[in-house]
């Protein structure tokens, strides 16, 4: 969004003060409330399928939070402003208490969207209070859990971007969400190249010396040994998809996983998620409303088995969670197409930047979260955060996939060469697309991508 | 509502004048309005159940039956305010175009409430414009619509209620419809007793020559010979539904129908709907909250199979709906609580009416919808109207029970003796009680019932 | 099937002594093990859907219902051959015992066929005793039970022949059921005409002073009025039928009830259950398996639905069960093509024997079961039998219509003119098809039958 | 079962010369029909749920495996015995042909039992001409298939078992699979030690060298990096996981992955899968019937989310499947309980047998299918079959987690350390347990488990 002022606030250094921690607080606070502008209230009630939540749910719960593992644990005589928000508002965490029933959140038009930015603002001034003048004999726990509060928040800044898309989807008036979106450049596809890496026995995961925020998800750090493998200069692109569209990709179940060829038969999928076609031409649905696929942009909204398909068909594979990071950590420009661009889309690279072979891949961070080959499963050693924050990642390694880098809607602060986001492999309502790898031991994609290497 | 106009208007002699039609236009359009005044905008969006209807949807429908039938085939160069409402706002006429499914009008967020009321005023301006100028060879074609299309709106009066009711009853919150509506009084539960009818070759059905407006299901009048029967002088009450649940009503196969046991373990139904048990105690959600359940008061939200399994139980049955509207042709008084009335919950009659055996039976109007024994089907030469119109009754008569006497959520204006309502066995969102009938053989219901006997 | 003996016994005059009641018991316990002469043991385990149940469990459940109801109340010191029979073959006594779940009886690969046929024969035995040596106190009570559990046995004979179908129709290999059953003679289809009766007060059911066995449901007779009506000569033939699907009945909604509207299109109906399209040619699936649908023979296995919309179509409409008991009564020829007939498929009707107007219509008893208007309720007055048989018929009075007739798989004995049988609106799988029926009031039906008329 | 013959023949060594593969394959093949010697005909045909398959397909399947890549490619003019079995009987070869849906397997009562021993002696015969006369250009080629079809067989064998204890534990009946299977000594618990594993660089996967006969997916070698860790002296035992039922673990959601929460609150379970309790006693459905549960043998019938749950509760983990391999390549003694022992349940390890800590960790093959913590990945570098052979393992590689070392129900001469066996993390009806690891690091398990290390 063209705002004047930046919308997405650097929380790169984390603060060391209170002060530091108040001013976090309110940023990431306001930023929530501003994607929700465009909003009208009715908007903010609609649950467009169980994975989809209300966008007045996800300010509430957001809110719920900071009042669950802060306000009630840390100020003494905290009053609710509604005890019931304790049930309502609670996502997943069992051991705090029973959640209200995730796939029931769209049937709750009461507290309205108003009481829900009265329960914020209650929130947040009692917040204010609380870290202006925080018992120094909690001020580490409470600096640790409101470090914990603003990533949680950002994580459903993207949740909100990708649920109103889905929501405002559904409708057949083809609602806009925003027309003050920045609209892409238009470029020329990029060539596909491959960057070789040597492998070996490599650190994976957080330093443990590591001072800045991480969740517990990319700990330990830990030793993995990487065969020599190479990883493609970009991700694929709406153009080389369209091929496997029309090359009969959705037809052949050579290409897919079981799982995947029965899912793409029992809902009829030939295309991404809010792809429309109209002639001769793809159409997708975006949050400035239906827009022509932009060819040379990375392809999105697609499942892990499409992804997978598509990596099949041209000879290549997906590359693990470890290979991506090990790229990753080495690129060092963490720069990309977040939310903070104002897009809210991806968009295409600018052609011809890779150069030589030993550039970093281009587009590693933002644009589409890219799926890997790794099934979402703890790292040696891992252990969780005590109590119900525990339930915060752990519970959720089976039958999910690791996806890596971020995308247009993540806030740029909130990821990092460590971060690991996960879907289950049918999901295609995040802006997911992925990039291509290989063994480098002379084994070579199709024609058409060889030829377009660098 | 205990506002200071009449609610609900009285639309019994039917207009004579194109300004007669223009008036009860109005006051019906208004009447619905006033029905949302106690809204917020989040409960307009909501659908709870397949079977409910946002109430947006609803204000929005009702305009579009005005627009499809009279303002598109009788007002030359008439424009949509949106053409795309055709679309979403038909309810269920195929053969006026593909509507949008059902279960999916709760996932619209726009057009938004503000935009339905915008479409409901250029509609109404239009219908203003239309009535004050009908073209005189259409005038006859044009009364008949704008009737059929008032008695349309006021079915739409009664579901809105219906479905705000269910919409908020979701809610843990409990919220509150309104608190202005009137209080019940408190009453001594009435002594229920038997009313005898002789039977006979009768006619039912609307008489032909009748000038009156009638759904084409109640027509056309034909003969039909009932044996002698008795009829209970007042629905069942609260209480005696109490006893039935208390002496196992809901545990013993041998009372119920094969689907109806099915569905009560299914569902784990034990009560009405809306009924809830605190220690020793029930409580029914109202729209003026949650309320200590008035034992004199007839039960409601009740679905046939339960009507049916009290029956026998009490060793009568249901009346057929020739019985029903043989004894409520006789009564000759309408009069009954209504949505007029202003409680929009069923209140216990005054007791001690009834003091002998040739006064009519009390209730048979009003508070609520009596199921009857008879399956929902076409009377002897039914024929439906013509167009897409003719979808309007027809086609729903299988799978069906059917109802006799408007309930306290019906406009007073809208019923008749011979008026068909019908809902799925199943159904209990709509204010639906019972009253018991028995053969006149001597035959009789357990003790319990006959002491009360008047 | 051409069987040397006659298959099916007579037992239309009812026994009157102990003697003829063994003998009629001997005689329907024969035919229905001849009925499964064909079977390979694996045909005996199948359930092909939840409303089929596997052939031995027919076998064991009619067993049952003569241990449970006769030897068990009757015999002293009768001791079972197995105690979990009772659980497993009771299908549906709630109040006899909790039954084994009707949709898992297909998971029972014990008792063997072989343990079935000796549970067969040791109840045979024990019933022989038991009716030879009839306690003479008990003698009224125990011909009531044989009697009812001989026409209880007749049922399951129609349904083993609908099971057996539908079982061997969900098998590619297309299995034969048997080669021995008799070919259908080649006929011209007969012309269709009307049949006008004059209605008035009549008696409906089975007359009081009736000796004849019927079940309870036919049971009281009472007084309906009819208006005047006509009746079509004979039944819909697949010819008529095949024109309404080539001329778009099952693509237009205005001629369907909206449950049935939905259903086609949910299922994909096109056609009549069983039949397959082979180019230009329809074929459909027998018990002598794939035959080309003869035109002139009656439409079967067609749901109530598809029945109505064609009625619909042709500008007529379905009798009530009251005409065509009225038609039926008077009509005084029960002969038709029953299952003792042996083709086991419903057969055209000889062309040209309706010569005037006075002479009753064709083929009102047997080839296929005539759906009619009427939704299964119990008559005026009707009452249950005392104990778990009062379970027998009328707890399935819901949500069910009435077919009247017999049809190819029943035996000839077991029929009546009074005959309710009833199935869900949605049933295929019996042999089931319609006939027209019209107001007398000049009302007609498309050119095309009238044309037909006599 | 005591057999006099041994019933599993070895297939250590693999033959080298015709003669070899023939003996080979006639010795499977007779094996998987002993197996069926105590079915009765019904047993074959049922399908208790989609998971499982009715014997009689079992028996047609590998049948149809050796007349698809064997008879048809090599034997010039070869003529199936019936076409359609190559429809009916290909499991899940998308590319071969379209397979018949597997949830409709047990609609099929044809081809009889005795037409499928007709069809595998057929094929039988001719496999045996072509091993005897295979044109010496496709020798290569054959024997790959032979191993490959007789490696598939032994795997339908294992099935076999458990979908025959499967469909008889569906029958209240409780039948019992045969009495002759051999009893298991009763043995007193073993206590449970810890053996550490210092890690490193390890080689994973079956050497690039190797002659010997391995799936797809155990290929190729690669290198992982493991760090220290602690195995688990032998499986978790029924006592063990007694005492976490009764310490309320299915109660507590904090041990349970979320999936694995909701689904046994979806499903209630409490126990592991064919586990009854009859007052303080557990006793569990096996083949030989219901049994009181052995508290020393080890737990079977659990799936991951219970291992992984149990695992939580006391303190430890599930091994990855590196981890279990490299401890099992180790062991150098693949002896264990398999099918060939003749129980066809797991059974107590004899105490006391670890005495030191070098010492291997016992019951690593055999007895219990042991789930991991891995997801079912391909190993880097992973390549398919090329053709239809090339959908055996890869496509099912999502979704699923890896068990490792075989069971009481698979044949010995069937695993190897190396062997990846795969069930989705739900699954249950797999002779399923599993073993504790733990980190090396000093992290310890509750006590209940330190106090019984060695």
């Amino acid at each position: 969004m063209s705002h004047a002022e930046p919308l997405y606030p650097a929380l790169a250094d984390e603060p060391t003060s209170p002060e530091g921690w108040l001013e976090a607080f309110r940023d990431v606070r306001a930023v929530t409330e501003q994607l929700c502008i465009p909003l009208e209230t009715e908007d903010y009630v609609i649950q467009s399928m169980d994975d989809v939540s209300p966008p007045k749910w996800h300010l509430a719960h957001v809110t719920w939070f900071f009042e669950a593992f802060l306000l009630k644990p840390f100020v003494k005589g905290y009053v609710s402003q509604n005890d019931s928000y304790d049930y309502l508002f609670n996502s997943y965490y069992e051991t705090h208490s029973s959640p209200f029933p995730r796939p029931r959140r769209g049937l709750l038009s009461r507290p309205t969207v108003a009481d829900v930015y009265r329960y914020r603002h209650y929130v947040d001034e009692a917040m204010e209070l609380l870290l202006c003048n925080a018992p120094s004999e909690h001020s580490r726990a409470i600096a640790e859990r409101v470090c914990l509060g603003i990533h949680h928040e950002q994580q459903h800044q993207e949740l909100l971007a990708m649920d109103i898309k889905h929501i405002l989807a559904q409708n057949p008036l083809r609602p806009i969400y925003s027309k003050r979106l920045k609209v892409p450049p238009t470029r020329r596809p990029a060539p596909m190249g491959w960057r070789t890496y040597e492998g070996g026995l490599l650190t994976i995961g957080l330093e443990p010396d590591s001072e800045a925020f991480a969740f517990d998800n990319e700990r330990p750090a830990h030793r993995q040994y990487l065969e020599p493998f190479e990883l493609a200069t970009r991700p694929v692109t709406n153009q080389e998809y369209i091929r496997f569209m029309e090359q009969g990709g959705y037809q052949d179940p050579a290409l897919w996983l079981s799982d995947g060829w029965h899912l793409i038969r029992e809902k009829g999928w030939t295309a991404p998620l809010y792809w429309v076609r109209d002639g001769e031409r793809w159409y997708h649905f975006t949050l400035t409303g239906l827009l022509p696929v932009d060819t040379a942009a990375p392809v999105c909204h697609v499942s892990f088995y499409e992804a997978d398909a598509f990596a099949r068909w041209a000879g290549g594979r997906l590359p693990t969670e470890a290979e991506w990071e090990h790229a990753a950590v080495n690129t060092r420009d963490l720069n990309g197409n977040f939310a903070d661009s104002g897009y809210l889309q991806p968009v295409a690279t600018e052609a011809g930047t890779v150069r030589n072979p030993q550039d970093p891949p281009l587009q590693m961070f933002g644009d589409v979260w890219e799926w890997t080959g790794s099934a979402y499963r703890p790292y040696p050693g891992f252990r969780t955060l005590s109590g119900s924050l525990g339930e915060y990642n752990g519970k959720f390694m089976s039958g999910q996939m690791v996806l890596r880098g971020g995308c247009c809607a993540t806030p740029a602060s909130h990821v990092r060469p460590t971060y690991r986001n996960f879907f289950p492999p049918s999901a295609r309502w995040a802006f997911s697309g992925f990039r291509l790898a290989r063994e480098a031991t002379g084994e070579h994609c199709r024609d058409s991508f060889s030829q377009s290497a660098v």
